[in-house]
């Protein structure tokens, strides 16, 4: 679903994150589709599932077609999705053996899953870094701290703390994150191939060799066929929550030290008000917020598309479509969010 | 947040909504912030709280204005929404009378709350048009049904129940939130006017005067404050949930329905797929599951949205311009594809 | 589901309501079970679809009858639901002339559903006057309110306004939601019946009037049939999360207003610390804060049971038993904390 | 909150399970707790911080204490948990020497989340055996699986697969989410040790040799403080999301297979209706499907508790101890229940 409200433009770039959203885009599924076809049919024919001019002619149209993606939305708009309209291109005018090169064995959701898990190892990298920023960003601001702050708890004063603890306690779950972004990337980073109800029989007897074999071509792990199981999804979305709750505890923490009468942070560049031009408002604090909520929200979404009825299910499956990039885009726009925050922080603690 | 998985253009219009979507758009904003702006004018104009003369500069100076759609980014990702730049903007190279005869007594949050409410009004609209439309292809499918089929209840074969019955159970919910709209949309057609800290005390004296005559002008009713008061919206996301939820059990039934074996629909321009050309798949009963499921998930975290701290939560408000859009549009999609799914019906009832 | 750590009885009172329960519990489903059933042999026999002297014989079986709990919930265990055992039981030992003028032609979908229909009827009789009393309590407290604090937007201060005038915006939603609790109850207020397929179809042609009579001697309107159509319960459910959300507001507000620093109100009875002593936490406050949120994910998942499927959904039917009296609960909880914590109010406003 | 309606005992153990609910219930959380005091003065004494007489006394006094249950249930009415009173009572007619032996320097959230730790490391552990037994059964079914059945993708026939690999996609995730557990109980097994605002300075800069020996004594890893960390809490919800959904995924595909006109299951012991005792519903397989909404939409409102402000939140706590020990108990029912499921299954694939 696009947000016209939000996106249009004259939020700025507050609730969406270009970067994000391009590895998503059209020219990345393409990229990405077209990648996994063509180490398909290298895979056929290493394994001499089919002759080797056979793949090669096959390669070569692939890579010269250019795809109509008019045509490519008739598809979904008449099939669920757009693969079955981009084999038709793919194999509009060759020769039956070149066209029996392309695909065969596979089916639109090896493609469209393969192609997600690609787009996600390319957001996590980004994500990886600007989490990376953010970290020494606040290594950096808890290394500088100074002084001492009422901690509160249940939001009444306790007693003093130093303003690093506070940091620190903002820092220590984002490192962990960090950490286990390692293993998350490994995990997810499987390629899909199962065949039209998932059994990974084709060519004759050789669905592991070839898995493997497609995964290698692809910089992806093999495993085992996941059609129906929908771990690594959440996982990633599991992942996306963490990482924008603990910024929106951090922006949370911000915008409750700004308020005047507890004064405990300076920001530069706060917003300000059409009506009271004197506030400077702790936008992006409150923004963290925002967006914290909302993945949160989301992954109770996401969680429903674990009923993934038989062999594939359109409903689930696209449940996830819906719902995983929009918590992506979220968690690159928090990311990017906390960084400029933590620079807009000119003094942290009582002044 | 966008989606550019979904919105890319690959998918189609199954995710999205082209004709909801642009009711929510930059230019629909800017030309409801204007509507909001001269009406204000007026209104202050009207009440002698202005010269008549530099209300008059003041319309000219809104109307001829060009806004520049990035200074207004640069506004939100400055204050977190795009009215002080626009205020900026409208001021611009006035003489102080004049610029003061423009929002002064209003603040931001009436300008998006007002905007908000005008939206919702086309595209409830839209909707209702859309459900009419709907509604007489039920009832038209109703009256034509015929036969029998095995009524289902707990998935299994219960007794016998005249195809219409079926239809009857679709058709009558819908005609409930039909019904219901008229008076949704009286209700949430309410002027927002409150000033900076939601007092509603200028001009001098005249806050309700004031309100009166700018929801007259802007053709909304006129009711108390509502800044911290979101009702209105959850109102709209509940709304929202009852039809796509309604038609995800259409489409849930047509999905089982169309399942070989049971064979109670036949259904033209069924998707196909990359593997297995014979299928006919039924995606668009598909969809409407996933649409709503992912509705009904959101009002959970519009939900959230009603702890809206103080005079103005900057964290609550946004999460609702995150997540009413995308509800909104997604109730577009599922009622125009609910349309074509019914006409796409060539059988109901058993063979 | 239950929840042990919160209602082991060590949590005191915070996050379940006796009476509430009380409602949901086995007595009151046994006692209204029980009068849907005398209701509708009366209702057989008033239409003349069962002799007299069976009806009779038959109501003082029903009202002679003591149920076998232990049998009861194996007949859940067994059916998903308790009224097939129920039957059983009733029917014991009765001649077949007795057993069938008891509960044919309705199925256990009428009864569970008019049954939960008859304890929301009275568990919104509960809310309404605890609403009604935290109405007259925020009415007096706005009274009695004087001078002014510091109207807070986006967490900043930003212009005076009067104490009244935030205690009014806390009074308005609830006067709202108090007002429209008397449409809700109406509308809400319906029988189920529809048989065991929802034709409606017996006595013999007399099906609505057998509903309209049904509907009479339970004291609850008579509608369509809508074992299908989920509008009312998930309608409770949004009146559940305005109210949760709106009392959530004020606990929100009350304790931003008690940090040190802010001080704007003074509460007797705040919670003391195992290790600070000397603290006094705004419990009750943050326990509405809690509480809305938790209300308000839950219609989320309230909302997927729309998607009910054919004439009857197990699954879906069972979730909104799994969540309806929960938030149903919480409401009750929130309302009793919100009174209680309006009266601790000792100042409200600057000291 | 309770859930009175579906737990009074009428709908049997479909939605509760006593075996988990007695692991958090009053005498699990005392148990705890008092094995919690205990191990602290323990630690005290074995770091020099008290006199060894003095922590002997203490030790005899706490394990010689009768709580007073309705004075706990007073102080959290009072303090929003029971820990304040707790300490009352435990030093209660103590010498002062003997009374700061207890508890000093650990505050009431210490003592909480190690007991919801130690409580969830049991609960893990039956849910790690009824996992196991899961599996078995699910090993033994695939193995005698026989035959084939028509897969189905996108709820349309597609291609015949053997039974053995519909049964075997129940199986994957589940093995999946056992082998996961070892490493989530050891991240989730770690000691809750911060005192007062989560600073762990005491006893006098021996913090983390006093959380070393705490957590060795009491069966848990040592790590960092984690107070306002909630990410152990949120992992544990994603596993019981992940095992739901996945059993869920199961029952729906029994549900689907029990109809009539598919015919590819055949189950002993299914429900009956009151109105059609010829039916034998499929009511484990829906119950599966419903505790599977259910939990996947908690983790949606679980996740809104990472936002903790400040060194402890009492409302974003308390949200996970709502929310948590209901997706335990549902988790617990499901296994339950999908471990029934499989013995009911006396034939799988076509007749």
């Amino acid at each position: 679903m696009t947000n016209s409200f939000t996106t249009s433009g004259l939020f700025g770039d507050l609730f969406h994150d270009t970067e994000i959203a391009s590895h998503f885009g059209a020219a990345a599924f393409l990229k990405h589709a077209t990648a996994f076809e063509v180490a398909w049919t290298e895979t056929l024919k290493s394994l001499g599932a089919v002759p080797a001019s056979d793949a090669d002619a096959a390669i070569d149209a692939i890579r010269a077609r250019v795809p109509d993606l008019l045509a490519l939305a008739d598809s979904s708009n008449a099939n669920g999705m757009p693969i079955p309209g981009f084999m038709t291109q793919l194999r509009d005018g060759l020769d039956d053996r070149t066209a029996q090169a392309i695909h065969t064995g596979t089916t639109s959701q090896d493609v469209i899953d393969t192609v997600m898990v690609l787009m996600l190892m390319d957001i996590l990298g980004v994500l990886d870094a600007r989490l990376g920023q953010v970290l020494d960003a606040l290594t950096a601001l808890e290394r500088d701290a100074d002084g001492t702050l009422i901690g509160r708890t249940r939001m009444q004063a306790a007693l003093p703390i130093p303003v690093k603890a506070r940091v620190h306690a903002w820092l220590t779950p984002l490192r962990d994150h960090h950490e286990r972004l390692a293993s998350l990337r490994a995990h997810v980073g499987q390629v899909q191939l199962g065949g039209p109800v998932g059994l990974r029989d084709t060519p004759d007897g050789q669905g592991d060799a070839a898995a493997m074999e497609l995964a290698r071509r692809l910089g992806l792990r093999m495993g085992p066929v996941w059609h129906t199981n929908r771990t690594p999804i959440l996982d990633v979305g599991h992942w996306l929550v963490l990482v924008t709750g603990s910024l929106g505890k951090m922006g949370q923490d911000i915008a409750l030290m700004a308020q005047q009468g507890i004064d405990e942070v300076k920001l530069t560049g706060g917003g300000g008000s059409s009506a009271m031009p004197h506030k400077e408002n702790p936008v992006l604090a409150e923004t963290l917020v925002t967006l914290a909520r909302f993945v949160a929200v989301q992954q109770g979404g996401l969680a429903q598309a674990l009923l993934h009825e038989q062999e594939r299910s359109g409903a689930a499956w696209a449940l996830e479509w819906m719902i995983l990039p929009a918590m992506a885009e979220a968690t690159g726009a928090s990311l990017r969010h906390a960084h400029c925050l933590i620079d807009q922080i000119t003094r942290l603690g009582p002044a």
